[in-house]
């Protein structure tokens, strides 16, 4: 690339309506209009958000036993404001509040699905707009040619007419590969990495519930975790 | 794009044949008659259909549960013609015609697999309308750059004979991009998210026949909702 | 698509055998010799094939159930002319011989499995020269621009090469889109809605030798049909 | 096609260099070297074998059934020699030699898992050449139109160039397309195929040595045959 | 391909930023600074890695259920520091300190799937890095070709101009097929490979721990290994 034209040369108004116009129409066929609202939010909280600290997580529940075995497990009311994490949250409400362990369970699971369709909403409105992108790029660029081969009276301004015409393939590769598809890998990604959380935040809450001794707990959850974390204080 | 070319140079009537024509042509191959005739009425109903509402499902189930508790499961027969959602009117219908439990439920379990059944063709024809419509455009961009190449007696008419060419391109994108694809991504979405209804449905149906508590139920099929939803009124 | 061009613009028998031949050459790598012929037979038993009546299958399995009621399973053995179902007449002939049920079932479930499997077979052919005959295509068009672009000494005759070029990749894309990938699909399509009748077919037998009474036979086989034809006479 | 280019405008040495070099250096990255240089042994055994007659091994499998009842399993042991399947070999050594059932069964299954794996690799290796050859097919095209763009010093020698650039894309779609790709495929059709003799082999060295009688074993080992064949003498 | 272009006409500090950033930008979006920074060493150890011994890792294996046997399992202690497979190790040293079985299986396991996991997410890294360069590559050529034909205001530079617009597509595409894919498709088959040995010594370590014999450990063992490993010595 040597070459020395101007930066506006890459700015092309219609171009970029027929783009980006056209995959967020296609893309509102596709999914409710709520979810696609909220999709620049979830692209901020992935490049936001850092993996969950699974020790301290662990760390969390064992201190809620020992309170649970020492004080009873009621006492667990007053520490319910303190959890950062939902579910464990809502598992230790449900059990304070004197549900069984099996509707606790299938609460937290129907809790734990309803995230995790929620990120692999995320992620498909992403993967498909990685594919609509470049699709209306193409279409944009076959209108562009279109109409310059129909009109070919000043043949000096063909390089310039094609130069206009490729910008919205440009635009749709761009849209593409910066923004949708490594996103939506980043959000696949993210669910995968979740699913040990809620796995150690599910069985912490039922063990709890159990009343299995705080170190049997420990011991437990730390095996979900990898080598080097295990016997970190 | 800045081309002054009016709107008719994106109109080309053997052009809009070549790509319709032959994409449902090859459908016709793929897919019974009715199922190809049927599908733009599941394209409306796609834009129109709003998911079922959950909750109204549940208290309409709990409701039916009350009223087989308090007065005998009979008694649900002048109710049949109320319910709006088929899976729960067949399966009351059968447990008021004494039909054994293990029946009603194979009964619905084979009615919801037809119904999934028939969003899966809808989306399948959708799927393979979108990937013959572009095959079609190129077929149609090749006899016209054949023929225009095979016939260059006159130079100054290769820029619209190339235009007319890139014609079908353009609409077998289109096609794909603005109708097919997006629509067969809706289809799927639906579909995946009629699941959650229909199970609800079933073992909902199958808690009154076997006479559990409404408040049981209730619970029970709470746990299907999403966590804003279960202890809405 | 405005071309004069004659119809014989669009024939050219070298490139024919460039791209038929070398996909069936392909394909020959593939298949066996015996798979390869049958499968025109296949693509025309495709298009006259109806979809086998579900129904009458269940009735023509409940008066055989009758008969076998009423007048002992060894009666059967004459009425085995008449049954169409390939799957239930080797499954009444096998009961009236004597087999056990667990040999009976067995032996039509491979039975089964080799109907699928040839279904399978017809279907990857079909895929496979699918996926050969645009790259054929293409490789007679890279053949046709090599020759073109080496000998230009008459650059008039450029225009004629270019479309003679193009003719390979032309037949391709059609034998693609106009043969084979519509016919894999139907193919695919066909053996998942042949699923059922064997199912239908397998339990009813199973049934009959079984000696369940005839009227829950029907029962039971009618759960497989679409809510629909369940009630149907 | 028409051109009268001589043969020779499709040989190019360096270009030849450049794709099957790249290719099998890739190649050479993803799998072991005796791997590699295994596969053309893999592509000839393709491209000759005939897949076993399950038939013939269903009878050797009864006539050692037969000994075994009648001599004793121990008299199997001069028989050894003569078998040709090498699961049914090894099977039948085990047998003789005391192991349990248990290990025997085992044995054949990590043995048949061995063999599965073999043709997998063999697959894996087709399929990823089958990818690489038009890759560095491209890479090689790349290549000569860069070169003759960056001089362009004599125009007349544009056509020549650019034919030369494209014979390293037709070398990786013929390589990909004649061999690759079709012997991948052909791999994956036969180790499907295996599947069922291995089947046989292990239920019927598992029946010999667990005593069952020889019509028994033939009976149960023939129901995986098609039908035509399961009656065949 | 018979250009005589100096090798300096195939690089181009731009354009080499463009497919290079781009493609590791995208990669940072995807992945954690960590898996990005550490990929070469990934893609380094691949390289060297050779696939573990599994004949002596039964061995030793053997060696130490012998000495298990013999001086009880709390003589292993002094063994461990001589202990390569880190699984092995693992799980001794737990059974030395008195873990229960469940619990050093479980560790073992978890161990076992942390491992996989970063065998994973380095083919993902792999995988991702081989589909955005050649995307970045058609990104920079259409910036290339866009700046060029704005501004043709001297003909004779049009080639120049196109052979460095081409330029990034050719390095993605060396990107992609001498690096990226490669690598990915060898770290699919390494963790392939490594499932074996895993389950090698998780077997292993168990069986020690429980007592067995060292000769059915063996046996038992090496039924893992293809038959030509089975029985060296």
């Amino acid at each position: 690339m040597m070459g020395t034209a101007p930066f506006s040369a890459f700015i092309d108004i219609p171009s970029m309506l027929v783009v980006c116009g056209g995959s967020v129409a296609a893309g509102l066929i596709c999914f409710p209009l709520g979810s696609m609202i909220g999709s620049p939010k979830v692209m901020l909280k992935t490049i936001l958000n850092k993996s969950e600290d699974k020790l301290a997580l662990i760390k969390q529940l064992v201190a809620l036993a020992e309170t649970a075995r020492r004080d009873g497990l009621l006492t667990l009311e007053s520490k319910i404001a303190d959890i950062q994490n939902p579910l464990v949250k809502t598992g230790i409400q449900m059990a304070v509040d004197g549900s069984t362990p099996e509707v606790v369970e299938q609460v937290l699971r129907t809790e734990a699905d309803a995230l995790a369709a929620r990120h692999r909403e995320g992620k498909a409105i992403m993967d498909q707009m990685g594919r609509f992108s470049p699709a209306y790029g193409m279409i944009g660029t076959l209108l562009g040619l279109i109409m310059m081969l129909a009109d070919m009276s000043d043949p000096s301004k063909l390089g310039a007419g094609m130069a206009v015409a490729l910008i919205t393939t440009l635009y749709g590769a761009i849209m593409a590969n910066v923004f949708f598809c490594p996103f939506a890998e980043k959000l696949g990604l993210m669910s995968r990495a979740e699913l040990t959380s809620i796995e150690i935040a599910i069985r912490g809450v039922m063990a709890i519930q159990s009343g299995e001794s705080p170190r049997a707990i420990e011991q437990k959850l730390r095996t979900f975790l990898p080598p080097k974390l295990r016997n970190a204080e």
